[in-house]
């Protein structure tokens, strides 16, 4: 037998708007519904809606009428063009609500809104969720988020159900201005590894056979990148231990070789361009990571 | 008190030489000094021989001289051209030698090499050298090899001075199919690292803050590598769960992102504009592994 305090009766699950039914929005209506969440939903062609009112959610015919039935909406459109045009055009509905927008966009897009929610009397937060489409919307996938910190802290419960949340800040942009590095980096990787799959191939390894010592490699890769970091914040590249120079004759090994088995080098090109212009500008024995300067300098 | 047969008297450290005295050259010169082994080296200019010499190393006048210095020589050149030149320039000193060929190229190279190496008598065996410049030359690092079986055996103990070996196969192209295809993702990463290092900048985010995230994404999506691996092994993209079609509208995202940041995207053009091919082919409910295929396809 244990002693303490009575737990605390549980609040009835709240009602919880859901805009957009993509892949993203249809798990966390699910999630919510599996909750006992009321669960509104809106998209633009109805027919998404179907399975989700037959577990029990309500389609509402209009954006407005679908922010008017809860007091946190949560949006997940297409892109940042969609939520702009979908929750402008229902300004009126938005007032004393708080909207939680997981569309995916930049940080300027999330401060755009931020900024219309406040003159419309809404508070704003931006998620960003990061999931494989097997883990969306549970609790293998992690969301970070920015803007209200209020409506972060009333609204944990059922946004717990989305993913592990971790808040960023004040600023609306911070959780995007992750997401989209964070992205690129990612696309940064899948193209390398395609790239490295088809010269496996070219020379008779399997992708299969490939993987695992690509995966090993850039593990092992990883502590150069905290390197990395540390002479890009600082602006001082001239410890580096893998200089610029070292890496042009490296990195045209690799083009050299990619064309000589017939697969086209477009996908390393900028990076040697990159490095390239370093070099020519006399940086060949400062450290690799300066090419991060020209992208900061614009095209 | 242990039982069992006398210790074999270790054979006393058998002559080696190391042509070409880059970063690499230097460093196996130095393990194998460390070791015992007498070591003569060559370099193009002799001034990088002399701190070796000040070790213990002899310093050969020519090429064919320092060949005919040793049954194992070592070769760490810049690039592939340099090591065809610098080999075939001594031609008749290779007879009844192990060529240990380390110098980083395609999978052509090294079986051309092998190809001349054997109609002038000698045994070739070409290593790939997996390292970071703290590690190159210690048990840090890793090597592997591809070519003669033989010569891998009986020369194992100096070159497990270089790092963990590992021998993959007769064909001396091997090796290096897998690290040009390894150091082709490696600088796919890399380029998307510094891509997202100026995106996280242009939002107020530190490369430090950045990078631990990064790199828990990057670690989260290496299963999905291996589901890739199987699509594009098996030509197989019906069943994916990443499609070509979601993953235009995402890197479209990140791009429109990353230009209204001022920063160029382009890094990540060439990944996007393989993906369109495949979208604008009718494959868009396809997996994004499918983009493999245009690179094996060529330019």
């Amino acid at each position: 037998m244990t002693t303490g305090p009575e737990p605390t009766p549980a609040a009835l699950p709240a009602p919880v708007t859901v805009i957009g039914l993509g892949n993203l929005g249809r798990a966390i209506a699910g999630a919510l519904l599996r909750d006992g969440h009321p669960v509104t939903v809106w998209n633009r062609s109805p027919a998404r809606a179907e399975p989700l009112v037959a577990r029990g959610a309500t389609a509402a015919a209009t954006v407005a009428e679908a922010i008017a039935a809860a007091d946190l909406v949560i949006v997940a459109l297409l892109d940042s063009p969609a939520a702009h045009e979908v929750l402008t055009g229902a300004a009126g509905a938005v007032g004393g609500r708080a909207l939680v927008n997981l569309t995916s966009g930049g940080p300027e897009d999330a401060r755009a809104l931020a900024a219309w929610a406040a003159q419309h009397g809404a508070e704003y937060l931006h998620g960003a969720v990061y999931a494989v489409p097997q883990t969306i919307g549970t609790a293998q996938s992690s969301v970070t988020y920015s803007g209200s910190a209020a409506a972060h802290r009333r609204w944990r419960a059922p946004l717990d159900l989305l993913g592990k949340g971790t808040f960023l800040g004040a600023d609306a942009g911070r959780a995007s201005g992750y997401d989209v590095a964070v992205l690129a980096g990612m696309y940064g990787m899948l193209g390398g590894f395609f790239h490295a799959a088809a010269m496996a191939k070219a020379a008779g390894i399997s992708t299969a056979e490939l993987t695992p010592r690509l995966v090993s490699w850039l593990t092992d890769l990883f502590p150069a990148l905290a390197t990395f970091a540390e002479e890009i914040d600082s602006g001082d590249y001239t410890t580096g231990e893998s200089s610029l120079a070292m890496n042009a004759t490296g990195l045209e090994t690799i083009i050299r070789a990619s064309q000589t088995q017939g697969i086209p080098a477009s996908t390393l090109a900028p990076l040697k361009a990159l490095i390239d212009r370093q070099v020519a500008g006399g940086h060949g024995s400062e450290s690799l990571a300066r090419v991060a300067e020209l992208l900061l300098s614009g095209p």
